[in-house]
C-alpha cells in the first residue's frame, strides 16, 4: 500500500561549506528556526524529533546529539533521537519520521540533520569516515573511501567503456547547477578540461570526481494530512519509501557496477507508491563522487545498466533534460555534511517540487525520487514525493 | 490511546562481561540467532531490523554498525538503522521498532543491541563514555560520569539525608539478585561491609556503586497481534512508550535530585497505558550507578521523592518485596554494554511477564515498567508491558 498520511510542510538548510566559528548546534539551530517559526510553523506543535548525525563522536568528541541539538535550538524536553547510516543517516531519521507519523504516535515532528567536519585536519577526517567501511576486514588495511569507489569506477569502465571524460562530465554539470544555487559551497561553474586535471586521488578519481568536506545543516517538518492544512495549501506526500542493506565489504559483493541496496530500495519504493521510474520528473541522487551518480541512475532504473555515462553525455540528466539528476548541484558542488546530506536531499526535493526552486527549477515537477546511500552502499534509502495537487 | 498492535515474542541476551576474543558482530549474532531460529522464529519473517549501539566509533573504530552487524547475524539486505541516544540507544531501538509496526509498515522486526568495551583501555572507554555528556561545556573540562552521578548523590543527600549506607544497599541488593543470574558479569554476592569499601572513584560514589565496563548483546522480536499467534501463546504486549530529553548540561537543570527527563517519559508511558505506578507489579530500571536506581524509582512513581532509599532499606524493591526493581540484578552486577542495555531491559521484563525468569523470578509479574536512560540523563525512556493474558 502507499503511504498515505505524511506529508512535508517545511523544508530550509543553511550554506554549506567550510563555516569557520560556526558549532555544530548552531548550524542546526539555523536549519530547524528557518524550517519552523521562519515557516509559520511554532516550535510548540513539534512533538519529536529525528535526527542524523553520522560521526560527531571522532569530529568533535560528541555522541548522543539528538537531546543536544535539540535544545539549543530551543525544543528542550521532546522526544529526539539520533539516526546513523553513515552518509545515509539524515535519510535513515527521515525513514524514523514517516513511522513516526504513519503509527499515529506523533501528529507534527521534526527531521534533522547536521555536521561539522570542517574543525579537524582532513586526515581525521579521513580516519572518521573510514569508520563507515568494515574496519576489521577492510578499512583497517588502508582501503579509504576514495579508493572504494575508485574500484567501482574501473568495473564500470571495464564492463561498460565509461570514461573518465564521462565522470568528468557529472562534475561539470554539478557544478553548473551549483552555480545558480547560494547555499552551495562551490558555486562557479567549471570547464570540462579543469574537471579533468590529472589530480588523482585515487585512480582513476581526480580531485574534481570528489565531493568536499562540509560544515551545515538541513531540516524538514513532517505532518499528518489532517495537520499539514494548517500549514500550507501545497504540502509534498511521500508516497513510497524503501530501505535495504548489504555487505559493508566489498570482497563479499557479487557485483561492482551495482549496488544491491540502491536495486533493491528502490524497487520498495517503486512499489509502495505503485509507480515506476518512468514517472519521475527528476531525481536527486546520492553524487558523493562522480561515479556514484552515474551508477545510482542506472540503480534506479532511469537508465538501464551501463547506459548512465551515455545520458550524462547526451545531456538527458541536465537540469533542462529528460530526467534531470542533482538539480540544485548534488554533493560534489553544494556539499556533503555527512549527517546533512540525506534531509538536505529532501529539502531540494520539496523546493523542486512546490515550484520554489528559483534558478534552480527543473520543467516538470510532480513526482520525485531521493536516493541517499551509506558508505560502501551497505544502507540505501529511497523515497518518492509527490505535490499533494499532482 | 493505548498502543495496542506490538507484541515481544522472543527475547535473549548474551552473557555479559570481559567476553575475550569474541567480536561485537560474534556477541550480536548469537543474540540474534537465540531470539530467531532458537525461539522458533525462521530468520525469513524478519523484515527489518532497529540497533542500538553507543560508541563503536571510538571503541573499536567502527561507524555503520547496523548492516554491518545483520550481515554477519544471517539477515544480509534488511533495512536495518543504528540508533544511538548514549545508554538509552537501545530503548530508542525499541522505540523505532514500536513505531514501524504500529505504522503498519513491517509485521515482524528486530530490535537489538550490543557494545564492544573491553578491548581497550579504561581511560579510552571512560573517555568515549565522556562523549555522551557535553563536550563543549562539561566534559572537556573534565566531568565524567562517575563525577555527574556523584554530583547527584551529593544532592541527594543533602536533600533527603540519602546516606552512602543507602546507595551500598542497592549494590548488595543487585549482587544478591544477579548471583542466580548465570548471565549476569558478577555472580557473587557481596555484603554490606564490602560494598563500603571506601575506594572512591568520585566521592561518595565507591567502587561498588558504579556499573562495571562490559560486552554483550541483547536480541527481542516484536511482531503484530496477527503475526504473534503464529510464534507464541503468551506474547507481551507492550503497551505505554514514552521518551523525553533534558539538557545535556547539569548546569541548566533546576532540579539535581530528580531527572526531569525520567518523570516526563514516565508521565506519558503511564498516560499511554492508561496505567499507573499502582498498577505496575515491578520495574527494571537504569541503575548505572546506584544513587541512579534511587532517584529513577522515585521519578517513576514507585515512591515518593526522597523516599527511594527507605525503600531500598525496607526491602520493598528487593526480589520478594512489594515493588521489585531490577530482579535480575540490574546494570550493576550484570553488566552495562551500552548500545545493548536498554534491549537487555526489554529481555529480563519479557522473561519475567512470562514466568520463566527461574530463581529469579517475581511474585507477581502481570505488568512491569522499563525505565532506560541516557548520558546524564538527557535522554530517558519508559516502556510498560504487560503479558498478553493478563
Amino acid at each position: 500500500m502507499p503511504l498515505n498520511n505524511t506529508n512535508i510542510v517545511s523544508a530550509a538548510q543553511t550554506k554549506f561549506g567550510k563555516l569557520e566559528g560556526i558549532t555544530i548546534r548552531e548550524m542546526f539551530a539555523e536549519a530547524v528556526d528557518k524550517a519552523t517559526v521562519e515557516a509559520g510553523i511554532p516550535k510548540k506543535d513539534i512533538q519529536a524529533a529525528f535526527i542524523g548525525t553520522f560521526i560527531p563522536e571522532m569530529l568533535i568528541h560528541q555522541g548522543h546529539t539528538a537531546p543536544l541539538l535539540i535544545d539549543y535550538a530551543g525544543l528542550r524536553g521532546l522526544p529526539a533521537t539520533r539516526h546513523e547510516a553513515a552518509c545515509a543517516s539524515g535519510a535513515t531519521a527521515l525513514r524514523a519520521g514517516i513511522m513516526a507519523i504513519e503509527s499515529g504516535l506523533y501528529d507534527t515532528v521534526l527531521v534533522a540533520g547536521a555536521e561539522k567536519m570542517t574543525s579537524v585536519s582532513t586526515n581525521k577526517v579521513t580516519e572518521a569516515l573510514a569508520a563507515a567501511a568494515d574496519d576489521e576486514f577492510e578499512s583497517s588495511i588502508g582501503l579509504t573511501f576514495p579508493g572504494v569507489f575508485a574500484i567501482a569506477a574501473v568495473a564500470h569502465m571495464q564492463k561498460y567503456g565509461t570514461t573518465e571524460e564521462d565522470m568528468a562530465r557529472v562534475a561539470v554539470k554539478a557544478h553548473y547547477n551549483a552555480s545558480t544555487n547560494p547555499l552551495a559551497q562551490f558555486q562557479k561553474e567549471i570547464t570540462l578540461e579543469k574537471a579533468l586535471t590529472p589530480r588523482y586521488i585515487a585512480w582513476p578519481l581526480k580531485l574534481f570526481d570528489c565531493s568536499p568536506i562540509s560544515d551545515g545543516a538541513a531540516a524538514i517538518v513532517l505532518t499528518s494530512n489532517e495537520k499539514a492544512k494548517e500549514y500550507t495549501d501545497l504540502p509534498v506526500k511521500i508516497i513510497g519509501t524503501g530501505q535495504a542493506s548489504a555487505s559493508m565489504d566489498l570482497c563479499n559483493r557479487i557485483e561492482l557496477t551495482s549496488f544491491e541496496s540502491s536495486v533493491k530500495a528502490s524497487k520498495i519504493a517503486y512499489e509502495m507508491a505503485k509507480l515506476g521510474p518512468e514517472d519521475m520528473d527528476f531525481a536527486v541522487v546520492h553524487d558523493c563522487f562522480t561515479i556514484a551518480e552515474i551508477i545510482a541512475s542506472e540503480d534506479i532504473g532511469f537508465f538501464k545498466p551501463g547506459e548512465g555515462a551515455k545520458a550524462v553525455r547526451e545531456g538527458i540528466t541536465a537540469r533542462d533534460g529528460d530526467k534531470p539528476i542533482n538539480p540544485m548541484g548534488g554533493l560534489k558542488a553544494v556539499g556533503h555534511p555527512v549527517g546533512a546530506t540525506g534531509v538536505k536531499q529532501a529539502v531540494v526535493i520539496y523546493k523542486e517540487l512546490i515550484g520554489e526552486a528559483g534558478k534552480n527549477q527543473v520543467p516538470k515537477y510532480d513526482t520525485a525520487l531521493m536516493h541517499n546511500f551509506g558508505g560502501t552502499g551497505a544502507t540505501c534509502v529511497v523515497n518518492i514525493m509527490r505535490r499533494a495537487d499532482a
